[in-house]
């Protein structure tokens, strides 16, 4: 690799020395190495937010760049720390299933568990593991340390249950799954299954509240709108045009929304 | 350019995924680029915020530094993605004048529309151009793509409206046109405008609350006074020494700023 | 010096153009300068949170790396500007004593005033002393510049006070020195301190409440426990296992923190 690129995704924020320090060790590993925020705002100890935001980032990146990624709620139990090539993508993460629905299980996935004490800082603390093992990890194999040194393959990790959406009756039954900096809710709505009721008069419910208008983006709307969606990850979403729908609607992570044919009575004269 | 640095500055805060993107959206069509955070705090879509910021930051980096830009109240309305050359520094933006500001009329600038869509991601997205338009014109450009391939000139563009500062009556009358970390309030009346009433006897009032004193900076007064002074960036700035002066004054962007001569009873015995 | 590393600490925040201006500054001087955000999110001007986080992140970054720190309360009064080496590490910060945690007294420590105003941006703002002073000798010295250049050493410079634990009666009495992201409260109690009472039944307080038990790790103790530990920087650290610690106890920096044995009642059975 003529470029190592090395991108960290954490939840311990900016105002405790932890990142820092994480980057002065991969640092003293490897001077050359070249470190990429990508975020230190997971909320903490939130495995789905982590796992929606390396999902539609880590897609991104040139094949090989290595992604660190600490959120970890286990931390000082007996998860194992995995290495992780998939879909072109090199990650070290604790064993919390928080990467799996980025590496997208039908594809050919290799996990290593990192065994090999002889790459760590020693002693590892009880309760940073990231600057003890994961840090260090990262500048060696930056540096060209071959992954099957650091420890053997595994075919056990843990999954993160993905919420799928129930298609039931006269409609889509799905949830939020991600609420983002805008407020705006992505949901596990497949935009492809909206093709099916496409030209169909249809509601959109979050919770009970229902959306005014299916648009395909914010500017076709006037300001104050609410209007669903597909978002740019391909997902039915709900916004508020120059607004926060989630505050609006009091909506958050799990959140249902629905989806339905509308029922119109006869003296409408429209046919549904 | 031997060293390709682009600067990024958004409102997509960091707890979601669209910063990330991006970066890797850059770095797969240049690996090489060096990416440098100015900041993903744009309150959002607030278009004076991000005009304020970049006015004072981008004119201290190297010339032909590259500057993406999104802060996007119009995205998927019909407004054009630009290219810019001003002052030395070369700018990807919405076309929603949040760069004029910084542009200072002035000056020669040259503006791109970008229309070659061989070098955006293929299909765009109706909600993200940064990522599917800015990123990748950004990682051609820092390859050395010359900008006439990216789109044609143009001399239409946005103009943010510049709140100016009126003198009439016997005093200046301006507004808050940024307020910082710190809470310190700066305004848009120029420190020259001030030098005219240097040795008199002034007051300075934000809204209905007088200022306590003028200093030539915070560490001349006492802590919790409030005092007006010539901040960095050679503005009337209003501050609280050791505090916030927005809080202390429920003052926000827009609030009103005069100074007016005192008007001194002859009892006084002071000249004015 | 073949990777001139050149890291950020301050209290700018991320909304405001502080820490942009001073990034341009330094890359106009030096463009092959790598720079390393560690935080702009100490509070501001917090003097002992701006301690804590140095201490606890720049012994991890290679020899050698330089580090930029403004944290100013005494921003425009006459405090020096300096340069200093210590622990291997080099640093350019304002002379409040915000470093001197980091340096550990007991070692060789060199200090210089920057005194040589041709390395500075011309003229010096009374209120920016970030941008134009220390960003610019930043990049003189990352281009190979002799420290010996900036400025003469010097035997005088702030130190700040720190709060040492106080061992009486029965028992450890500390304070909490810093809260972090996640409401860990980490205390000057060093572990060793409590190697002493090991196997002692002892009882932690913060405030007046009690810690429900003494772990190695988080992840020994269920959910909702309010446990003390050893931190990953040596410390004894009151936490709540996946919770806030600071919200559940109010406490926050300064809060007393004691440790005593705990007096048992003979019916006990159980000796002391």
């Amino acid at each position: 690799m003529s470029v190592p690129l090395i991108t960290l995704t954490t939840d311990f924020g900016e105002d405790s020395p932890y990142v820092a320090a994480m980057k002065g060790v991969i640092l003293t590993v490897n001077s050359e190495a070249r470190l990429i925020d990508l975020t230190h705002q997971i909320p903490p100890q939130n495995l789905w937010h982590a796992a929606f935001f390396l999902k539609h980032s880590l897609p991104h990146f040139p094949p090989g760049t290595l992604h660190v990624i600490v959120v970890d709620p286990g931390v000082g139990t007996e998860r194992e720390m995995l290495y992780v090539e998939a879909r072109g993508q090199c990650l070290l993460v604790p064993d919390n299933g928080c990467w799996t629905l980025f590496a997208n299980q039908q594809e050919t996935t290799m996990v290593r568990v990192l065994a090999e004490s002889r790459y760590w800082r020693s002693p590892v603390s009880a309760t940073f593991q990231g600057r003890d093992i994961l840090a260090p990890v990262a500048g060696w194999l930056s540096r060209g340390l071959a992954p099957e040194s650091i420890g053997p393959t595994t075919a056990e990790w843990v999954r993160l249950r993905v919420p799928e959406p129930e298609v039931r009756g006269d409609g889509i039954h799905g949830e939020v799954v991600f609420v983002d900096h805008f407020g705006n809710l992505i949901t596990n709505i497949p935009g492809e299954k909206l093709a099916a009721l496409k030209g169909r008069n249809i509601r959109v419910l979050v919770g009970s509240s229902e959306v005014d208008v299916f648009a395909r983006t914010y500017g076709e709307t006037t300001p104050g709108t609410l209007l669903a969606l597909i978002s740019s990850s391909g997902m039915l979403e709900i916004a508020l045009n120059q607004g926060n729908a989630a505050d609006r609607l009091g909506a958050a992570f799990g959140t249902p929304v629905g989806i339905s044919l509308r029922l119109l009575l006869p003296a409408d004269g429209n046919k549904p």
